[in-house]
């Protein structure tokens, strides 16, 4: 089941850096086992924002949401879920 | 080159039902030309609202620009366009 | 699978009063029926406003989209539609 | 008498751990205690969001009023209130 | 239980000028039925606006809605509920 | 001459409490002596929210203001004014 | 006493264009005739719109109100009406 | 050229004292220096905000620039900036 | 001196196929003599959208007023007009 | 390929001095620069607006990405990108 999500990040300027790029490190490490996983679909980044559309492919809401409040990012994000399907003008046979 | 847009479509109620069925016909035979080609890479409708996601892979601003006036519904849709690129945490070689 | 809708109906001042009054009588009935079902949980009608909250309990995005796009005052509405799930501070063993 | 209300909670990032442990932990006790005595009838978490949406039945405005401003972590919430009624399409008996 | 009510009036302007004038006269006996009754304890004009403050004194949130939609401009209305309540400093007794 | 004024409070978290405490108790006077001299007409608390609705009965504009800024609080609130006036349907001979 | 008035006027495309005219002339004349009376003290129109700012000197709020829906225009316009007084810092004596 | 600025002020709390009156005290006399010349024509303040609505007289867009963000107040400030014209319905030879 | 505008077209769909085809080509040739004089600096179009951007260099404010106002398409555009002037990191000696 | 950006700069109070006066040096040698290549093609100010319009000319959205993101002022700036094209009613024969 798709979800469209948009997280903008807004990292405060008093975080350290050294525990800044520690978390960034590990919400990179936390996307990439999740892309792998299938179940983050897609990740695209705005042009000139910090910020990123994604798509999730998820059994429920619940998994969505414990991805979502799971993120190293997640404190310091802003997010919105849209829930998606299947276009009926697709040319696909599933929603990919 | 990629670009999300969003697509929400408002059918004025006095279109006389035969001309919104041949216009929704044109815009499926176009929509699905151009996913054919893959230049409409994606589309997704959000659940309970007359609208999509789409994304758009194509040359330039201008080819999209023409893309989006030519679809039979142009007039009859708000659309917001958002320029993306590949995510720095994407597991992918390319864009997709 | 949990769904929080508000719907904000707006019926055109032009709409003749008895083609009203059958769209009504057929949404009404539509409801009624998706009640029974267990699929819309609950109907809520917000104060001094023509609009209510709703929670549907659907198998998917799909199901919800469906029954939403088939509201007979569907083409009358403006609708928000935002997932939800069961909180951890609950007292219920389930969503409910 | 039923109401609407949606909390979205911003715990600041200077609130000391323990503190925001104990915080949570007596907003859960608050939280089952009213849920037990009926008067918090739902709380559902939105998917992706650190927030809620609540069904209260109270006896009046002010009652609503003391429970809320009552909430451990009321200081660090933005709270809306929309009273409820009963909807004429319910199937049921009472506004359950 | 005291209610503010905002009522913003935008009467269409192919209205015809009797129907208006008929409808004109119904609000404003129905308001002063409700006015004497001591459920609509007060209203005021905002200045400059085709608009309206009313503090409601009525049972439950259920009566306030029964009164909203009961106005003869019910349909030409914009309205926004927010329930109040007694304020801690205020030096009067009760509500008032 | 009279004002609809909704007042928002936000005390900013790392005031001490005595100093929060004091500036309270001198809002509470002051506002309770302008109740008393009839300046301050009412004060309605918006149920969940740390706000106000009230409404002024001053001499001019600049009184208005005078009081506003003469606030303790003033300087924490979020203030909204709006000239009222008595409303053609109401029953009373002034603008109570 | 002075008021800030921003309005901004629509005329709908379907008013014949002699009526528009002959409410247009109204509409210049009523203004002029209360800017020689001293009540309407400046009227300035924003570049590239169909609005103006204008400050007006009146009794209280509610010659204010009468003056601004006596406008011929007043049903096509959109008004936004805030109270003004003379600022500390001015260089003269009055208000002006 | 006229052009009216709407400016909000938001002083930030742990600006020391004195240094917050030494602004102030800049602040105006740089304003009355501009009133005096003419440049600034007209300062209100709003009732109930810590903001004024101004009129100024420059030659160019240039100098007013150099005006506003020379006020001593300026990184304090949040401003809006309309460009305005004589109105066509004046009684007056010029702008004012 | 310089000006930023957006404007964004609503072409009513119940205007004539052919006066909007005259209204247009006037609007094209009334944009075209501008540009060559130099009034009408750039103008580049959204993608996606019926709307422009377009940097004006006219004398003043009126200047301005007067070239908008006097669009063909004016009244069936939204106009939002910005005052411009030479950036200090430029590095072109004028304000181009 | 052109864009339309606005930046909007917020430098906060508690940045040292001389490291402000360092970012903001290394800022306007970074645009003198991307100027100088023809990238960065125009920059204007906003009157009274900390804040400027900019119009890029680069090869595609990586490109501007990377050129935005790549701004000594990136962290304190909100940005909006809009994707342009030649407009059909220009005089120029390329996108200038």
């Amino acid at each position: 089941m798709l979800f469209h999500v948009r997280m903008d990040v807004r990292i405060p300027r008093d975080l350290p850096a050294d525990e800044a790029a520690e978390i960034l490190a590990r919400e990179k490490a936390y996307s990439q086992e999740l892309q792998a996983s299938g179940k983050w679909r897609h990740i695209w980044r705005l042009a000139g924002e910090y910020a990123n559309f994604s798509i999730f492919d998820v059994r429920d809401n619940t998994e969505l949401h414990e991805i979502l409040v799971g993120l190293p990012l997640f404190k310091f994000m802003e997010i919105q879920v849209t829930p998606l399907l299947r276009h009926p003008s697709s040319i696909r046979e599933d929603d990919s």
